[in-house]
């Protein structure tokens, strides 16, 4: 997406950067989670010129992010659908949208409010421990090596050593 | 940060993205979340121009993300920390990779496990509602306005209109 920029870093961060990192890009996901679908509500609501745009969702198509599906025949007509893998962006972008409102909203307060659709509470991310269930600070967090830490081998492609 | 491009958006991810979202700079946060201070390491582990990094860092500092402490007198040596506000970039940084575990790290696996201390059990980037306790699935995430979602009045910055 970026040219590749982080081609060299054996990291799910970067390679998410890959996707998203683009100018432009996450607030495309953000109106998409906000419920805009149509090419001419995203591009007003961005104000950005439409051939970035149009480059910009069909970078998150190719990336299986968001789907294109036709809503008219006569003239054909499509919108842009966030794909399950696209909803799955909801937590990085609203934690990132919270450290926004907490660091950056200045006196006028948050733009706006994530609140959990049952009860009305105010939504928090958080890390949560899978094994224990408790809230974890990020200071209680231990960084490991994972199984997909080594760089590929240095043959090309799908050539064999052999 | 990107010359204010997105300044025309009353939003937190676009304020956030303001500040982080040029190339390379999330991924210096990343390093420094991971334990790496100095500017030296840093680079090493970026592969990145060292003008570039220069300028990353000294937005970073400007922004408030991260604090440059001296670590040695003769000759002056200064190394980089993250401030509290810095810190808690951990939970949108750490869903996002997560999510790129998920979806783009490939067979060979997740390049880096993030396990409770205590209890060494995974975590995992959740929404939690602070009223009722609950995980909260994306799907059952309301968005509204909240107070400061109207731009700043016309006036001139302190300029009163009276």
């Amino acid at each position: 997406m970026l040219g590749r920029t982080y081609d060299d870093q054996v990291c799910s961060i970067a390679r998410s950067l890959e996707v998203l990192g683009e100018r432009w890009t996450l607030l495309i996901v953000r109106d998409t989670l906000l419920g805009l679908r149509r090419f001419d509500d995203i591009q007003r609501s961005l104000g950005v010129a439409r051939n970035v745009l149009t480059d910009r969702l069909g970078r998150l198509v190719e990336a299986g992010v968001l789907e294109r599906v036709p809503y008219q025949q006569r003239p054909p007509r499509h919108e842009y659908q966030l794909t399950p893998i696209g909803r799955e962006l909801a937590i990085p972008v609203v934690s990132l949208m919270h450290w926004g409102d907490r660091h950056l909203a200045g006196p006028a307060g948050p733009p706006r409010l994530t609140l959990h659709h049952d009860c009305g509470g105010p939504l928090q991310a958080t890390l949560t421990c899978t094994k224990c269930g408790q809230q974890v600070a990020p200071g209680s967090m231990d960084v490991i090596p994972g199984p997909g830490l080594q760089p590929a081998p240095a043959g090309k492609d799908e050539q064999e050593q052999a």
